[in-house]
């Protein structure tokens, strides 16, 4: 049986099930990235780290929209202040720009679950999981140049997941493109019809938490550091990771049970 | 009604219409990138810069090919030179190389209108735009390996716009690919019929030249900047260009329009 | 006629064909990377470079599986040195690198001839070709996670092939893709029947082995170098390259050639 414990309320609900814990966010009426949705994403996330019992973090959203980014109104409002609202701007960029970068180094694979249209910081929020499922009818934007704020942060995820031309002509058009679209380019791993979204999120989730957490440490950690080091540096780097990978407990139970035909328990070590 | 100046006549055609200037290679047979028509595209690439009433760059063709790249003759008649050439060479490759980065770097997005086949540096002209719209009957290739002369500063550019092994295909074969595989490959957006092609192109052109200039900028800029950025310093800098981004009038402006529900206003400020 | 010279028995097979040289793993039952096959790998593919007769190299198997990567029996059995394995592991995981990067900087391209299924290194010694071609019915997989041991340096190569996202799916899932979705990660450029692929192969290899030597060792040096480079480091690298290449013997004769519609004749100067 699945022990699901809801966790709170508020712009984000969060349960953990086998393993699994789920942020969604619920934030209506577009789940906007307010700074108190951030907040309780980063606090939730760094809470997930060090939780032995988060072995992979999905990311869904409650409502029609996955997410339509920074919160406009809330930015706007601070237009008044004495500094024309400079320190909440650099406030709300550092605390986004954070959070993406939390996701990337999480030693836990997150998984975005999309439903509905990602935009501007929230199509950055699915660029920065490690993987994306989605709707067919889930859309995707980086709409800031038709506002005349240009989505500059967005792009350094959209830019490392798609071709450059592709991530061009998003955030220069400002337009939508689709799900299928969104999977050329490399923005998704995977489009799914929506009545069974959750069951696919769910059966990669639980497959990924079936692997030693050590591993999955490991191996995600090294991922993000070798892919921005030149070649001959990444496979010195590389190497010496697997080095240890393989002196750690959970390879040689995983490699033994694998040469004898058996399950492998992990122990994390 | 449409504005239109022409400005020149020689290997390039220039006209600017509604903030859109339409830079159209006439150098018969092939649209060979002699010392000549690169030196008019570098020459009014920089003072489209300068030219506040340039918003977007389209580079298009006249004739059958959209460019066969250098001037073989041109270059073959300087092996003659004392020097065996290599000063001519040099001149051409810098030159070269400098109006490939002037398009990367200027601040206005460039258009390339591909109708016929792109070849060798005239390949690179359409990898170095930051857009591509082709007709459905377009080619492209990199064929310098087929004449002892490997691609090599072509490769930068493709090597930029395609994952290795398709740029690799490419250069160590000579071979030509369709526009379908052009665009599989991330070197173009979109295909289109041939009597649409600068209709499309157009729809895109004038689309972008309705943002804010300044925003244009901004995000141009930021964009290539970023992407040779490791992760998090690339973060840390998006975050500061989106900060004064934010602080400029066009965002307040468009930002405001968005909230208020109306046209924005750009003043490029 | 072509002359085939097939020089060894043992885990791998190697014979000359006209500028082909074709070296077949044919290590039983799984083509397993011991350190056997891959210092026969190194040492063959050392002396290829010093042979001006070695045009090209193609990379194939006996078979039925391409490869399953390391020999996790040889890896197992050192667990009981007194080191508990590190040295032997240190040990074949420097030579495993060596052997990638050693592709990579083989002054002549590197075509994987793959049929069946590719795992972990052998994954990886397809991803680190320089271009591969596939059987319809071959399938790859970078399955480490799933025996505790991260697949850390196969994803070296696996990353700089493909998208971030879709290298993620592969490592931290571990399961199987075939041959279509290889083509659209970037990991494979052509997938053919089988009773086909060596003739394909075949016809790549002869026409890339019938370019200038030098030619193709200046451009297959140039192109991973400049990959790693910001881009204006790259042009005015790339462009120092081509001025080399163009007072090259080779160049002058293909360019010429070429103008004079005759066929050129290589000196490899």
């Amino acid at each position: 049986m699945a022990e699901v414990v809801s966790l709170n309320r508020g712009p984000m609900l969060s349960s953990l099930d086998h393993g699994v814990l789920r942020l969604t966010l619920a934030n209506p009426p577009a789940n906007a990235l307010s700074i108190a949705l951030m907040e309780a994403l980063v606090a939730k996330l760094a809470k997930a780290e060090e939780d032995p019992d988060v072995r992979v973090v999905v990311l869904a959203s409650a409502g029609k929209l996955f997410s339509a980014g920074h919160d406009l109104k809330e930015m706007t409002s601070h237009r008044g202040d004495p500094d024309r609202g400079r320190a909440f701007f650099e406030k709300t960029l550092r605390l986004c720009s954070h959070l993406m970068l939390q996701i990337t180094r999480l030693s836990k694979p997150v998984i975005a679950e999309v439903d509905g249209l990602a935009t501007a910081a929230g199509c950055q929020l699915v660029a920065s999981c490690d993987l994306a499922i989605c709707t067919d009818t889930s859309t995707f934007c980086t709409p800031g140049v038709n506002i005349g704020l240009f989505c500059s942060t967005p792009m350094v995820a959209v830019s490392r997941a798609a071709h450059r031309k592709q991530a061009m002509e998003m955030l220069l058009t400002g337009e939508v493109i689709d799900a299928s679209t969104a999977k050329d380019f490399g923005l998704v791993n995977r489009i799914v019809p929506k009545q069974y979204l959750t069951q696919v999120v769910d059966k990669y989730a639980s497959n990924i938490a079936s692997k030693s957490p050590l591993t999955l440490k490991i191996g995600k950690e090294a991922f993000y550091r070798q892919v921005d080091m030149p070649l001959e540096e990444a496979y010195g780097y590389a190497a010496r990771v697997m080095v240890e990978n393989m002196l750690a407990r959970d390879a040689a139970e995983g490699i033994g049970a694998f040469l004898e035909k058996r399950h492998p328990t992990w122990t994390g070590e």
